[in-house]
């Protein structure tokens, strides 16, 4: 509990005295002001959070990080759950979507085994961290004990503390995990105030009586369990993953060193929402790479006031989302360094 | 005119045959089929434009157009027209937002004057095809000749086929020019059949006494010009101008090759909306990099049947939305071909 308490206390607002140099440096830049839309707002963001005029964004870190759903027992998903260990194989050999689309935009990616039901392969790219052999079904009580959510978060507050050493201006979050949209979307309902039907989705391809099933299993979880809409742990211990514990510690980490935060699609989004429930400061830090097509997630990120920057109908997860939008958040700080100002220019202003 | 013709006789539309083909390829990798929503979509239109189901994008070029325009005299733009030749200077130089992006996502910008009201200097990046020194204010009469309008596309296509020698995957189109949303916003009313009110919005940063006036001028024009709606050619001799010819002919010159377009914004599309007026093959070939503020950009692209990849508030023409754009069209194809199989990788399928 140590590390989680210094690491919140750690949490500061942005520097918003910065916002008015910034946006002087924007209107002077050779272009109609504005005319940049989101991603001179996005520059914005960036200079008051890391409190740096002119900040570079060169070091790209995603954070993936991997565990299995006792709730899987009840039939909530298109996929046998042996496809959480084969996809974190799949990352370490670099062939899953989240590693071309990482290596597209120049980003690295970290591979966390948070708990994953089997034992796997060492393998030097692999951090194993494992918190338990899955979680416990949800809808017979606890998912985890609130000593497994603590440590989720905390491992994750490693992860991201061992990989700051060498080097991190922004980091974007994504998952893998066979039920985690069950457990994020019992985790949304309950911190945005909505209802399970509006939060549930298909996840990786329900059809229509899976999803029912699905929304019946997360009300059970929810009736059975009753977590505490305003204490993220027991919302996480409740009904949460170790991999969303995990990525909630990697978020309060990277925003103590106030580096920004890109999460990804819904169940990065339900980390975001439990580490913005233990410090609301972390939505300043937080920039949403899209609006995922699972259901809730515009929910998710309204309830948090975030608007997201791309809109592909994506709903994969592992971060795909956050490297693309990564790529953007990058390219806005760019233009802030490099761009010439009307008077380096000579180009005439507006008349 | 024999350039022009002999291009749009090469133009031929999409090998659909090769869709079902790159499907099993795109359900077969390591993700819930459809996961990747847009850039699914993408990389198949890619493939059966290309005739490759293996398509790289790795030259990306930017062609980005100057030239001035008569009707800047109505006072119809919140920037001086001196401004046209001090961007392209800017430009040359790289200073601008369209350098800072193509350099973002590894794009080549080749610059070209097609028009600018002054002699620039000259400089071994600037390709120079002037047709005038700016467009004939088009209130009073035509914008330019049929025989310039002609000549203006034909620039088009010797600007991308002495390119295209060198090698291009994909390209980009942008433009600068003082009062190009106002002969844009002519183009865009008559070839969508909406009010000059409904297309017509602020560009560089319009008043709302200027936007009326905007309008007032936008009508006149069409009024004593009377372009034909089903004739690109006069609508572009008419109300158009030297770099939106231009533009359309690169366009026209890229689809001859099976060559992808990336459109920008608001001016670029009107060049779009000639070129598939010319030869609504076109359309198949083209992707609309993002939504522009300019108001009456959305009813362009539902026009020809295009959604925007990206909605970012930009409204800066330049190509810099489409630089933004083509990055996200060259991560599709990368999905294609870098991502593992189901059977490569031993995952297990849906259940």
């Amino acid at each position: 509990m140590l590390l989680l308490q210094d690491t919140m206390q750690k949490i500061k607002g942005p520097n918003y005295s910065l916002a008015q140099e910034v946006q002087k440096r924007l209107d002077n830049l050779t272009k109609p002001q504005g005319s940049l839309g989101r991603l001179e707002e996005i520059a914005k963001q960036i200079v008051v959070v890391t409190g740096n005029l002119r900040p570079q964004l060169k070091n790209k870190v995603i954070f993936t990080m991997a565990a299995d759903h006792g709730v899987v027992t009840e039939g909530v998903s298109a996929f046998p759950k042996e496809v959480t260990p084969q996809m974190v194989y799949n990352f370490i050999r670099g062939g899953a979507a989240i590693n071309v689309l990482a290596r597209h935009v120049g980003a690295k990616v970290i591979i966390v085994d948070m708990g994953v039901a089997v034992d796997l392969d060492k393998h030097p790219e692999l951090i194993v961290k494992k918190i338990g052999y899955g979680t416990k079904n949800m809808t017979e009580g606890p998912a985890m004990s609130k000593e497994e959510a603590v440590a989720s978060i905390e491992a994750g507050i490693e992860v991201f503390e061992a990989e700051y050493g060498k080097g991190i201006d922004i980091i974007g979050v994504g998952d893998m995990g066979i039920g985690n949209t069950t457990s994020s979307a019992a985790i949304a309902s309950i911190l945005t105030g909505r209802s399970v039907e509006e939060i549930t989705g298909r996840g990786t391809g329900l059809d229509d009586v899976g999803l029912s099933k699905k929304i019946a299993v997360i009300k059970k979880a929810l009736k059975v369990n009753a977590p505490q809409p305003d204490d993220g742990l027991d919302i996480l211990a409740k009904v949460g993953g170790f991999e969303i514990g995990g990525l909630a510690g990697v978020i309060l980490a990277a925003v103590a060193r106030k580096v920004p935060v890109v999460i990804d699609g819904f169940i990065s989004t339900a980390a975001a929402l439990i580490a913005y429930t233990l410090k609301p400061d972390v939505k300043e830090y937080t920039i949403a790479a899209h609006c995922s097509q699972e259901k809730g997630h515009r929910l998710m990120l309204a309830h948090m006031g975030l608007r997201p920057l791309l809109d592909l109908n994506m709903r994969l997860g592992e971060g795909t989302g956050a490297a693309l939008g990564m790529s953007i958040v990058e390219a806005s700080v760019k233009i802030l360094a490099e761009m010439a100002t009307f008077e380096s220019a000579a180009v005439s202003k507006k008349g």
